[in-house]
């Protein structure tokens, strides 16, 4: 499996796919074309979350340290119950995505 | 942190560094700069290994699969007991690893 192979420029939404799940560990490719969080609904998780940017660009806030622009190779840990948003993507962009717990 | 900055064109071994532990989950960057798996001593590891190719190029050769190319972006789980060695890499070749268990 190729995570950078068909990965569409346009969609009306994220997509989602499962790549592995294990006890206390699921591992998802995440495709973004433009989409963003709205600003008014952060994500809110009641569990520990590592993103990797794998191709494109986006801009991430998270509560307590602002806003960052992610390039590919960038990784953040985003703890349960910090509040973050999405700010901007550019289409497409590749996530790499491991929810813990 | 950016897992492809600070990556050395040589290096006399491997270099493994620790990016997340969780109960049941490791997290790991690995540099590779033309390090192979002895031939007469593939890994042969108790533990499920997802591994994620972000840089370069590398050969694996997976007991029962035979031996393939991994360009960027490839994903392999690799189950507990299947021996395996990397035949080549590149240099540098970036990978992600993700031990269970």
């Amino acid at each position: 499996m190729n995570l950078l192979d068909d990965v569409p420029e346009a969609a009306e939404a994220e997509i989602v796919s499962l790549l592995l799940s294990r006890p206390g560990v699921r591992i998802e490719r995440i495709v973004s074309t433009g989409q963003v969080t709205p600003v008014d609904a952060p994500y809110d998780q009641d569990h520990d979350e590592w993103v990797l940017l794998l191709a494109g660009g986006a801009g991430l806030w998270v509560e307590g340290d602002g806003e960052r622009t992610l390039r590919p190779g960038d990784a953040v840990l985003i703890p349960a119950h910090r509040r973050h948003r999405v700010t901007w993507t550019a289409a497409p962009t590749v996530w790499l995505a491991i929810h813990f717990g």
